[in-house]
């Protein structure tokens, strides 16, 4: 496994086929599924202490069996040789975390604009009934990275505006995004999260590219990148 | 069970002893903890396939277990007459929910000022080994919202602010917050979050007093309330 560090941030190379990381994340990402399942059964059932305490200690059996064997600390973002990508742990989009929605997230061809439309349910409630502000927050600013970054260059989130125009019920909400602006090293990106009643929640964000990050137009490689690979 | 409405946020009075709603809380919150044990362990298992399918299958009957018998949609925010109110569905601080880590938040007599600890895991990442800056949106606003409303009234986020100056590993982490200001009926808050190594992101924020629900100094209500109590 191959390291390479940009700024603080570490991705990973590994050396594994593409069609094998796609069956380990069905399989893994289907666990996952079932964890979103027990999280919302978790906030509302209503059977009685006796029954829970005994679901309990299944559970924390069956936890103990998936740590036999695990990897150290976090998830990372990982890559191959043939240029797939993977970040399984991360909190919106991550494949295996049961905190993610996960939302999937839809890129123009253009990379300018981006679409996500994901159903939350009960773990993601602020007021009663309604999507929790924070985490209207989270999901779009997700989206504003990516769509800053284009896939092509990291960014980084520089400062994120949000504006609540009113409350979003649990259901089915959509977001939209788009690059306003590009100056030097900054992106203006704008998104707003919202459903079939309208926005609720606009924002407005600058991703900046770090200096050390710049990518050299013809080889494509970075500052960072190349400073990396050469240490 | 009674129904007030605020607004468009519905809150449920239930007629529950405070020691009881406790118990609950212990005994539903322990499960929950034991659930984010699992997701903890989802990310980063590394047991083959055929054990990952068999622990689902195992998980899913647990799930259903919990599932038969269940309110009908997210926990909402309760309160009895002793003035014990709960939300354990928050994706922040609910103590059902094993999407929050949960956070606790201290809140100084004065209500002015609140600071929370608390250690973030692989299911919060967003960067390789960083906490998702979005993440670091989401605990904010809890705690910002909090503080506006000093457990007394009502408040809304109207506009959140955020300025990322440095990565925030996974890890310890501490949020601090304070009224900065109050103008009518808009509340002004500021908040960072940091670790050891100090200040990753600030915020700050205008919360609103919505004006059918400014409070009478006198009584303690507030239009919305007596509206409601009124319907």
């Amino acid at each position: 496994m191959a390291e390479q560090t940009v700024g603080q941030v570490h991705f990973s190379e590994v050396d594994i086929p593409t069609a094998e990381v796609d069956h380990r994340e069905a399989v893994t990402g289907g666990l996952a599924a079932s964890v979103r399942e027990l999280v919302d059964a978790t906030i509302r059932t209503t059977v009685d202490d006796d029954e829970i305490a005994a679901v309990r200690a299944e559970l924390d059996l069956l936890t103990a069996r998936l740590r036999t064997a695990q990897i150290p600390g976090p998830a990372g973002v990982r890559y191959n040789r043939e240029g797939r990508s993977w970040g399984w742990g991360n909190a919106v989009i991550g494949q295996r975390n049961a905190i993610a929605p996960p939302l999937v997230i839809v890129h123009a061809d253009d990379a300018e604009t981006a679409h996500a439309e994901v159903t939350l349910g009960a773990a993601y409630e602020g007021p009663p009934g309604m999507v929790h502000g924070g985490v209207s927050a989270l999901l779009m600013d997700q989206v504003m990275g990516e769509t800053a970054s284009q896939f092509k260059r990291l960014t980084m989130t520089g400062t994120l505006t949000l504006r609540y125009l009113r409350p979003l019920p649990l259901g089915p909400i959509s977001i939209d995004c788009r690059v306003a602006n590009e100056v030097g090293r900054k992106v203006f990106v704008e998104a707003s999260i919202g459903n079939a009643d309208g926005i609720a929640v606009e924002a407005t964000g600058v991703f900046i590219i770090p200096s050390w990050a710049v990518m050299d137009e013809e080889t494509g490689e970075t500052e960072g990148w190349r400073r990396s690979a050469e240490g």
